[in-house]
């Protein structure tokens, strides 16, 4: 039995872990620990656990996740990592490479930089052998999750144009935190749709990462993301130029993801919805070329919270401890 | 392992019914039937559910669910029953003991009065025991179960005016079934509010027939319906005229649900939210009384597909075959 | 033409207010003002207003709305209305005629209260001739407008047990105002249905203050306020029982308000939807007798920011001004 | 006084048609015709326009507008025009030139196809004076207003790749029109987002028309249109590749529009949001380069109901018969 505990346990991703790792049979949630709301049990603030109760300490546990906002982990992590618990962040403290980069887009200095050559982005149709060895796990952004794996097939095999590759994306509203804030309020958000940070958004230079892991060519993205009047859900419509014809891109698509338990690559002419995903760890994934054209479009679906965060969370655990990966994972969507 | 076989797999309590069976340890589905859209996979009209595949027919099953309109279960029970089956209806079939009432909300001639007498009203809270032991179970209507859970301990101790009572009610839309309706069409039924059959509604004889089951005194009760903007839900309001003095409410309430897994009594001055029991086979209750005068408010909130239906439906199976009651109900509520 | 200003006009009925005025003929904006955003443009906050430009101080209008938070308009009316100016205040300021009422409810001290005898309660339907010559209106809250219109005719003609009222309301989140609370986001308060305040809401003094005037019965209303996953709406849903039988309740309620060119009496066995007052100045009402009993059920709704706040105050400002009352607020609900 | 009739009244673009010609100073509606709910009163099926009578018949009217399905105002336009009536079209037959697109899309016979030479696509924007002189207006679609709109200046001035143009629009629930469908029930359509008909959809003919008509260049578009949880809105998200360095995007749009009554280009930076142009005849749009590189990112928001159709339409309307192009079209956004 893994003991696990969640610092930051009161935040949409860190109480959507307690959900996943409640029906997990092999994992032990024995920490919970929030700054924010400190003195306040969790069932106070979600009233969905009531009847949840922790003990105990991280230096006890054999992981701790860290459902905090970025900076958190980082200072936590050295000291974890050498008494031997494994660490996987949630926020973005371990998912770049370059702690140049972490800082022009997080504004503070890494704390451990040194600990990002170890650290391993927690993909696992990307990086699967890495994790299984890893101590520290970068767990992705909830937009590079979606995008990454919609491109991976097209980048990887090098068929389309890398460096005018255009993702689209819509995000459910919980992708923006449990926080007070005007624009997120019902009456602003509802009946409602908007583009925000076109100028440039976090995630993107993680998306660039990923993607320039798997070619040799130079990567350039527009990542568009949009507010969408819905709790979860990610939809990220991609678009990419061929460059090479003749390629059967449903095969290609079924082909390389036909191990992955959570990659769904729909029938052709498909168009998943984000519902067919809510709750669940499935990324679900369509791909057409309209009026047989030079640009392909795939549509990639998956639930912020779950594949975009505390489902892939867990699967990274179950990766680092020797676990078949869809332990915990196997729930069916919530549907209506 | 009960061999489960469910008729009228499509619509919402029918693919809620698919979604806790999934994870249900001790249950398996083995066939699921739909006259509506023969000859399509569950999975072409339920992407949450790909990878489902069932074979084999109802005779063969220990438990057959009717998850139909009123009327499909009535013509089979019969012999199902005289096979050795048990059947759970989750439409009205079997709610109701007096055939004539049935006809007159039903506008149908009960197939099988004879088989009333013998099936329980499957309202686990009121009617464990004889469940225990029941063929046929007729699972309750979603507003009954929030609204007479939410009577209950007033009527049972006779402390209330049972003759005057109102259960102001909400639901979301899926309450309504899958059916393409204008009215429960987006652009209708959202940003908006409305009640709707306030002269009566067919539920209103199930929880009349329910209360009535609890007290000698006469039991009338005036129930409002209302649609909500949201998917999942019943909220209850109810409102009852005391009778006596100087009762602490919240320890009645207390004390009568103390040993029922599926209420939760909230803390005093408590204001349960539907989104709490979302996904969950749980009804949160609380009690009021305003400005301490001699009207008691009752909240009470069910999911109404899960305790509203199919939950309920997997919580009866559990007592039919021995198991423990939260047997495969035990996943937290999806929150947010 | 009536040189208007608004204090206070970035909040949700400020800028309903600005919609309102920009339509009507007889009246120009000449200012606004707003401590809390000072020097942002109101288009800044409401790309929807891009265009509006204002200038001018408050002595030189000839009215003031103050649509402010409570405690504002108190501290200026004074001076304004030795001015000469007119006031009409949306917050709480000017409703109660009992001092000590408001600062037992609002937690701070009056600050004018010789100002309370010569304001007008500014609910037209109760108190139109008075308005017609007031110089100080306090404008009625969302839920009391709803609930008064739709008890008024019963209570006025001694029909009904005045001392059991209950009113279950429904209110659309922008009730609440224009800010930023975590249980007003939408990833709380979509896909959600909850009761809140039942112990104890601050527009109870004004109800009953409200159907006091109008009876010489003790009264009591029990007054349930829900949260519903709609931006604009109340539905108030009304119960209160008979004390006299025979009377016909539909031909009741039609001549109490033939001459209301504001209310809206539904044909028998109506359900008005929230929708089908939205953005207009109308109060639709349906009265509902179940079963024949001697309960009465009465649906009345209100979009919560016109005729529950900037619509009636618009129409106050026309009485004031000896204007036809439906001036400038004749457009059509917006619907779907 | 222009006489109206409207056939078609009880659709979504009919009943806004009614909204916006009530508050005309004009424009009489005489007639409103409806074959689907023939014998009931427009108020009974839209409360919202309680209180409206009509009467009249077509011929003794100034205009016609046809909010009806496709292929309705083809059968009898010929006979009105001949009549001196002017046709309004918010369907699509008069907006696509080549009658054999028109019937590959629409799969129907052109019933007039010798109009199709006189008829005027009604995108004031691009046609001003041929609208002023026209008999039949082909009112355009909703998608293909708010994509021409933004890709116009890029177009028209040989900016960009026009042969690789990608729209990625996402439209609210009444686009698809007052219908019966299982995939627009509220229980489906919410808190859900996908793309539908990514192979092909009607506007796709429409849009390149448009395009091509002011360019020499070839032009193809990718269009992605999607489903959003929202009643009213659509948010175009246009891609293009800069074929020339050294533009002032920003000018060249605010010198496009300038004189453009209903089109508002945004400040650098902004991103505007569909319920900023809600119940308005408003197109908001803004212009991005991100990273300054050579995609061009524009966005472009419309009311679907309103600058998509039937307060297009009304500006149509007032072109045909020599109004100031504004007028009846002037009431703000409903915000919140």
């Amino acid at each position: 039995m893994i003991k696990v505990a969640i610092v930051g346990g009161t935040g949409y991703t860190g109480v959507e872990l307690l959900r996943l790792l409640e029906g997990h049979p092999q994992a032990e949630v024995r920490t919970i620990t929030s700054r924010k709301e400190a003195g306040m049990g969790v069932a106070e603030m979600f009233p969905s656990l009531r009847g949840l109760k922790r003990f105990g300490n991280l230096a006890d546990c054999n992981v701790v996740f860290f459902a905090t906002p970025h900076g958190v982990a980082m200072a936590q992590a050295r000291e974890l990592v050498a008494g031997g618990v494994k660490v996987i962040d949630l926020a973005a403290d371990f998912r770049l490479k370059d702690a140049a980069e972490f800082e022009r887009w997080y504004k503070m200095p890494h704390a451990c930089a040194e600990l990002l050559a170890q650290s391993v982005y927690g993909l696992p149709e990307m990086h699967r052998e890495a994790i299984r060895k890893a101590r520290i796990v970068g767990n992705p952004g909830c937009y590079p999750t979606a995008i990454q794996l919609g491109f991976l097939p097209l980048v990887e095999a090098g068929l389309v144009d890398a460096s005018h590759l255009i993702a689209d994306a819509k995000s459910g509203v919980s992708g923006a935190g449990r926080k007070a804030e005007l624009g997120l309020t019902f009456s602003e958000a509802s009946d409602n749709f908007k583009a925000y940070n076109v100028a440039g958004h976090r995630h993107h230079p993680e998306i660039v990462q990923g993607l320039k892991g798997v070619t040799h060519e130079p990567v350039n993205v527009v990542f568009t993301p949009h507010l969408t009047p819905m709790i979860r859900g990610i939809h990220a419509t991609l678009y990419a130029r061929l460059t090479k014809s003749g390629v059967d891109l449903q095969r290609l698509y079924e082909e390389r993801f036909a191990h992955e338990p959570f990659v769904d690559v729909m029938p052709p002419a498909s168009h998943p919805d984000t519902r067919s995903v809510r709750a669940s760890n499935v990324c679900r994934i369509a791909v057409h070329r309209p009026h047989d054209g030079d640009i392909v479009v795939v549509l990639s679906v998956i639930d912020n919270l779950v594949k975009g965060a505390a489902g892939q969370a867990v699967q990274n655990m179950n990766l680092l401890f020797g676990l078949p990966e869809t332990t915990g994972l196997t729930a069916p969507p919530v549907l209506p």
